[in-house]
């Protein structure tokens, strides 16, 4: 008699009932650990910073084909308890649905793929490795989550072939998207600095106030690209203008501001911070004032070009839905711009209407759904 | 044997010990009625809104040449009280100077003409009324105090035929610089308001900052005028953008700017308000946002043209001083802006460079050249 399959939907509602808010593990990971190592998953803890992460591997260290999942434990604060509809880490089930933070951005995901896992080795042991590394720290800095894991694998001869984020990427209806590559992110912190003075004798002062009017409006009236083959065109936000001068008969000595740029592949940090530091020497220079510039690239864009492995993706996704899945680089970041640097990544998961909001909630459905087409992908992957 | 001629210094000295921190009269106002009753001013109090205001007239109300002198005696507060040399408020003197608050902007002024006046009108009594219209309200909203004394010198058919206002008026040197006019000033709040949003999905937002960053280019890049006969450009400072968004991943619903116009008689309130909110419009509508201003204009523009009465000011300058002094219209708004309704005003005073500073003080020599002045001038006055 064959064993049982793991139910995901129920193992989403354990995970919820751990409060691992970043950076707590909150026992999440231990959950998982000790649910892979009976399964006959050999687990690492990779601890790094106070940040805990698990490493766990189905067969042989070294396999030539080692199929790989990467998701996160640790959630977002649950904002204003008293507006959530239930406790938000007592999963509650109603109306179909299961309820709690972490329910969609990433529980059921982690749970989805942990079950598929557990059940495809144990029923049809494929020639190769199956491996799970499990952060606990996305949602927060990711200094120490999946880059420790990362790193720890490097250390340790450890090897994906593939891998697949289990992240929400559906916008409205489950199977519609997956996610190829994603824009990367930088924000530049800038201050122009002049020299105080009385509105009333304007020429004794010099007012940063129209530079940076004049490098706002240029920055932002900048047409960075056309879009790329597969990227929509690169977007710059001007975030926040700010002097906090309360007089009005003083002209100020500084003013700040902040943009956020979101860029595809024709582009890099470096290149971008070289652009946006020719615009401000050029305005500063203009204006006669100065200008500093502080840059945080927090991830560059990235591409795993279509090919098998999202093919392989859209073949599972299809199967189980019926929908040919886009194949996007829409969105905000994810753990995916560190794991593209190891190996090919894309990233399928449910809809994630409700992440990071109060009431986040998932279907129970979509989440037997989810285990369904990640088990597909594995035997695909095999075969 | 004649009476000895009002110490002016002494009379600056007495009056800085009266502690009149807008809108407080500290005993000041009070002084002066003392002083001008016993030399056969009539005195009148005129008090409104919280603020005392002082009226005295020397000779026949309605008389065909009635000389007046417009002065406050209201201080701005003393700052940081331990960086003062002295105790604000106790007239030291020292290195042949006057210390405290007011000693220049403008107990030396009033004391100066107080004294000039008194000395006048019994060494050698006029064909005429000499006027005193002392306010305790200017360097506060100034809405109950020379404006007081105007209301009700009107309902009173008392009248002035020409006013020098005895605010501080040379930049560096003893008799450099009279006003025969200022600017006007009008600022602007301006709100420009969009649609919040995450900054990795700017096309489901609306922000609000590019547009605002596009006004404040075209305001501060516009030439207002080129300046007119007597007056300098009028000038547009931007003097703070905010917009208070501390997320680098969140587009703002809202920014908020403040710009000051000082302008000169090519302008006026109403013309800049409809150029402004012609500006906003065109740029909000260019990029779908909403707008609102909201304006104050503190003064317009005014000009008493070079003529008897600034020619007269000038030969008493320089005849006491050695120095023909410019006629200006530069600076901030005084006073004068009021009594330019009523009759021909000028502006003259002694050097203003420590006036609302910690350790504000006054050249006592500079006081009795004062007087000088002011007696010459109503000497030949009423020739
Ligand atoms: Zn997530
Ligand atoms: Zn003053």
């Amino acid at each position: 008699m064959p064993a049982s399959p793991l139910d995901p939907a129920r193992l989403t509602a354990d995970l919820i009932r751990c409060p691992s808010v970043t950076p707590e593990e909150g026992g999440a990971l231990l959950l998982l650990e000790g649910v892979l190592s009976d399964a006959g998953f050999a687990c690492t803890r990779v601890d790094r910073g106070g940040v805990s992460n698990l490493y766990a591997r189905w067969g042989d260290r070294g396999a030539a084909r080692s199929f790989g999942f990467n998701g996160h434990t640790d959630v977002v604060p649950v904002g204003d308890e008293g507006a959530w509809s239930v406790p938000p880490f007592d999963a509650v089930e109603r109306d179909g649905m299961l309820w709690g933070r972490g329910a969609t951005d990433m529980k059921s995901g982690v749970a989805a793929f942990a079950a598929a896992a557990v059940d495809f080795v144990r029923d049809t042991p494929p020639d190769g490795a199956v491996i799970l590394a499990i952060t606990g720290d996305e949602e927060g800095d990711a200094v120490d989550g999946t880059r420790a894991l990362l790193d720890w694998m490097e250390a340790n001869d450890e090897r994906m072939t593939a891998c697949l984020v289990g992240e929400p990427t559906c916008p409205e209806r489950m199977g519609e998207m997956i996610k190829i590559g994603r824009r990367g992110s930088l924000s530049a912190w800038i201050t122009i600095t002049g020299v105080q003075g009385h509105s009333a004798y304007p020429h004794r002062a010099r007012n940063p106030l129209p530079a940076m009017a004049r490098l706002m409006d240029r920055l932002s009236s900048h047409t960075l690209d056309e879009g790329t083959a597969h990227f929509d065109p690169s977007t710059l936000a001007v975030v926040t203008i700010d002097t906090g001068n309360p007089a009005t008969n003083v002209i100020p000595a500084e003013c700040r501001a902040t943009v956020n740029i979101r860029f595809n592949d024709s582009h890099d940090g470096a290149s971008l911070t070289a652009w946006l530091q020719d615009e401000i020497d050029r305005v500063a220079a203009g204006f006669g004032v100065g200008a500093t510039m502080r840059v945080k690239v927090s991830g560059e864009a990235f591409l795993t070009p279509p090919g098998a492995l999202s093919a392989l993706v859209a073949r599972a996704v299809e199967a189980e839905t019926g929908i040919a899945p886009a194949l996007s680089t829409t969105g905000g970041t994810s753990d995916a711009r560190f794991v593209r640097n190891h190996c090919p990544v894309v990233e399928f998961g449910l809809v994630g209407q409700t992440m990071h909001q109060v009431d986040e909630r998932v279907e129970i459905d979509q989440i037997h759904q989810l285990k369904a087409i990640y088990s597909q992908i594995l035997r695909d992957y095999f075969t």
